[in-house]
């Protein structure tokens, strides 16, 4: 089944504490807080998979992927106060981001 | 509202010719058509939003979102003659490929 939505967030965590299993759980807390926004349409937290090959990256320790219906809910989002409360709350845990925003192809 | 399969496949392309438009669509039909694959559960074919901030990668050219309702389902994917079909017929197309494999945290 084709996803219908036209915005696709792919956001992928690395932890200061890469071991630390409660700073993932805040973490995973947080996004769940963060899950509240609106505008969502639907979202996923996840953690790798223990696949492993040349071209898969293992090394993230959580993945946040959101689902809007159009950018503009997406922009809305990123100034949601759910939103900046979390980069508030949670920003600290991370060392880096990576975002991949996608819109339909084709 | 929470995605609930547990696997999620996540594939960025970047294309030997970036700037052709032509290898592009080849792509997202080689995608199209590998959609068909019938482990996969719903699937997104995306290209960069016009999102710009520091944090954002914006330069691959295709992502291929697969959602898997487990992982042995990716792993049958993985060999499925229809996504052979698909290696073989689109594999000259790209340079660089990144997967994010993501099971449920927490």
């Amino acid at each position: 089944m084709k996803i219908s939505n036209t915005f696709v967030h792919h956001v992928y965590f690395w932890l200061n504490n890469p071991g630390s299993k409660e700073d993932l759980e805040k973490l995973v807390q947080g996004l769940e807080k963060l899950s509240a926004v609106k505008t969502i349409q639907s979202f996923h937290i996840g953690k790798p998979a223990d696949t492993n090959r040349e071209v898969i990256e293992t090394t993230y320790a959580a993945s946040w992927l959101v689902l809007f219906n159009n950018p503009e809910d997406q922009e809305s989002y990123q100034v949601d106060p759910i939103h900046l409360d979390f980069v508030k709350e949670c920003s600290h845990l991370w060392n880096k981001v990576i975002v991949y925003d996608s819109i339909n192809a084709g």
